[in-house]
C-alpha cells in the first residue's frame, strides 16, 4: 500500500497540535523538524523532567510542556508521537489511548514492533488509535541537545501493517503516513514480525558486532586503531539501557541472526585454517559487491 | 626506543630521493604527502603499468617513474618505500636489496609483518637494509586517485624492532623513522608478532566483521538500512582480493581474534535465551565505555 500526497496537501493537512513523549534524540529531531517546517503547529513535550522539559522548550523546539497528558488536552485533535524507550511504549500507548478522544491519533517510534503489539493484544481501546512506527534513523549521542531536524530527511519511516483484528480507521493511518512523510520520510508498510525481522539485521545485529568488535579490542589497544575500527564501531557508544531493552525486545530474531554471523565467522576460520584463499575471497567479495550497492 | 628530531632537523635530513614500489592508495599518499611537504625531493614511482605511473606523473604525485629499479638507479642515496600487497612485499623487498648501494633503506607499509621477517629469514643483505613499517591509515577506495597526502597525519606508523640476528644500521632506522615523521606519523615500536597480534584485533577483525554484517543483512535488505549499518560496514567495501592477502598473512591471530569475538557473540546469544537483561546490558556497557575511550 502506497500513500501518495504533494507537499502542498502535506502543509495544508499538517496538524494543528503534536504531542511528543519522550524528549530525547528521536523526540527532540522529531519536535525541531516540526519546528521548523510546521511554525503555527503546537509542539507539547510530555515527559517527567520538568527542568529537561523547560530547557527543551527555551532551545526553541517545543512550544509548551506537560508531565502528562491530561484527558482535556486527548479530546481536542491531537497527534501523539510516544519516543520512550520500546520497553516503556504498549504501556504509554494504553495509558493514552484510555483517555484519548475521537480526533487522537497515537503513533511511535520504537525501533522493535512485535513486543509492543503483544502487549496491546486485546486492548482494542489502544489499537483502534496507534499507528505503530519506525522512523529509521537515529544517533549514539542520546539527549535532545542532539536534536536535528534534518534527521528524518530522506530515511525510511516503517509503518506497521497491523495484522490484528482490530485496526486503526484509514483516516487514523493517513494522519500517522502524512505525519511522518511531512518532516522528511519515506513510507514503507510492514508487518511488525516482518518489521523486527528485517531490523534484527540491517540495525540490532549491527550493534552487537560493533559491541562485539569494541570489546575484543579493548582499551588498552585503542592507541593502535584507524578510521576503520572508528567506523566500524562507533554505533558501539550508545546508550546501554537503551539498547539492551531493544535487543531483548526483539530477542528470537536477533538470535537467528547472531547465528547467522557466528556460522559466517565459522567460514572465514575455517578459511584461514586451511589456508584456503579462494573462500576467504570468495567471502570477502560477496560482502564487498554488496556494500558498494549501498551509494 | 624513542626517536626525538626537531621538524627543523626533519627537514634538513629529508631524503633528497625516494621510490615507491607500488603506486595505489598507500603509495600514492605517500607520494603526494611529499610532494606537498618536500617539493625538492625527487618521488619515483616504480610499477608495472607505464600508463598508469604516467596518470600519476600528470596527476603532479610523481617526479618520475620507472617499471623496475635498476642497479645503478640504487647505487645513489635513496630511501625505497614498498607499498605493494602483503604478499608481494618480502619478495620486492629481497630484490631491491640485492641491487642496493650502502646508502639505500628500504621500508614498507605492509599491514602484516611477520610473514614478510619470515620470508626474509637468513636473507642477511634484506635484513640488513630492511627496517619494516606500517602507517596505520587507509581508506576503502584504492588507486592513486584517492590519494591523500594527509592521509598519515597523526596516525601511528609502526616501526619494526626485528628481533632477528641480522639488523638494520640504527642509521637506516632513523632514516626510516625520520622518514615516516616527516609525511606526517607519529612512530611506535614494537615487534613483528606484537604488530600482528594486536593488527588482528584492531583492524583484521574489524575487517571480517564488517563483512559478515554486511553478508548477513544482503542486497534485498539494504533499503532498511540506516547510517548505523552504513558507518558500521563501510570497510566491507575494499579490495577482496587484497583483503584476503593480509588476513592469510596473518592468520594465527585472526583465527584467535575470531574466536574471541565468536565467544562474546555467544554471550550476547545466551543473555537473550535467557532473557537475561543485566548480562546483555554489562556486555553492551562494556562496549560503550571502551568505544567511548576513543576520542
Amino acid at each position: 500500500m502506497s500513500i501518495i500526497v504533494s507537499m502542498n496537501e502535506l502543509l495544508q493537512k499538517f496538524e494543528t497540535r503534536v504531542a511528543i513523549v519522550g524528549v530525547g534524540l528521536i523526540g527532540g529531531s522529531i519536535a525541531a523538524a516540526i519546528r521548523k517546517r510546521f511554525p503555527e503547529c503546537d509542539v507539547i513535550g510530555v515527559g517527567r523532567s520538568r527542568q529537561r522539559l523547560q530547557a527543551a522548550l527555551d532551545a526553541g523546539i517545543l512550544t509548551g510542556w506537560e508531565t502528562s497528558l491530561s484527558a482535556e488536552m486527548l479530546q481536542r485533535p491531537l497527534l501523539v508521537v510516544v519516543c520512550l524507550p520500546v520497553n516503556l511504549i504498549a504501556d504509554s500507548v494504553a495509558e493514552i489511548a484510555e483517555k484519548a478522544g475521537p480526533e487522537t491519533v497515537i503513533t511511535d517510534a520504537g525501533s522493535v514492533k512485535s513486543d509492543i503489539y503483544t502487549r496491546l493484544s486485546g486492548n482494542k481501546t489502544a489499537l483502534a488509535r496507534f499507528v505503530g512506527a519506525h522512523p529509521i534513523a537515529g544517533g549514539e549521542q542520546g539527549g535532545f541537545e542532539h536534536a536535528d531536524a534534518e534527521l528524518f530527511e530522506d530515511r525510511v519511516c516503517v509503518l506497521v501493517q497491523n495484522d490484528n483484528t482490530e485496526q486503526p480507521a484509514a483516516s487514523s493511518i493517513e494522519r500517522a503516513a502524512n505525519f511522518w512523510k511531512a518532516i522528511g520520510c519515506r513510507i514503507s508498510r510492514m508487518t511488525a514480525e516482518e518489521h523486527d525481522r528485517v531490523l534484527a539485521l540491517t540495525s540490532h545485529l549491527p550493534h552487537v558486532m560493533a559491541a562485539v568488535t569494541t570489546s575484543v579490542v579493548g582499551v588498552n589497544n585503542l592507541p593502535m586503531t584507524g578510521s576503520g575500527f572508528r567506523d566500524t564501531t562507533r554505533i558501539a557508544s550508545g546508550d546501554a539501557a537503551l539498547w539492551k531493552e531493544i535487543l531483548l525486545g526483539n530477542p528470537t530474531q536477533v538470535i537467528s541472526a547472531i547465528d547467522s554471523a557466528s556460522a559466517l565467522l565459522a567460514d572465514y576460520k575455517r578459511g584461514l585454517e586451511n589456508r584456503d584463499g579462494q573462500l576467504i575471497e570468495d567471502l570477502l567479495r560477496d560482502a564487498s559487491k554488496c556494500r558498494g550497492k549501498l551509494t
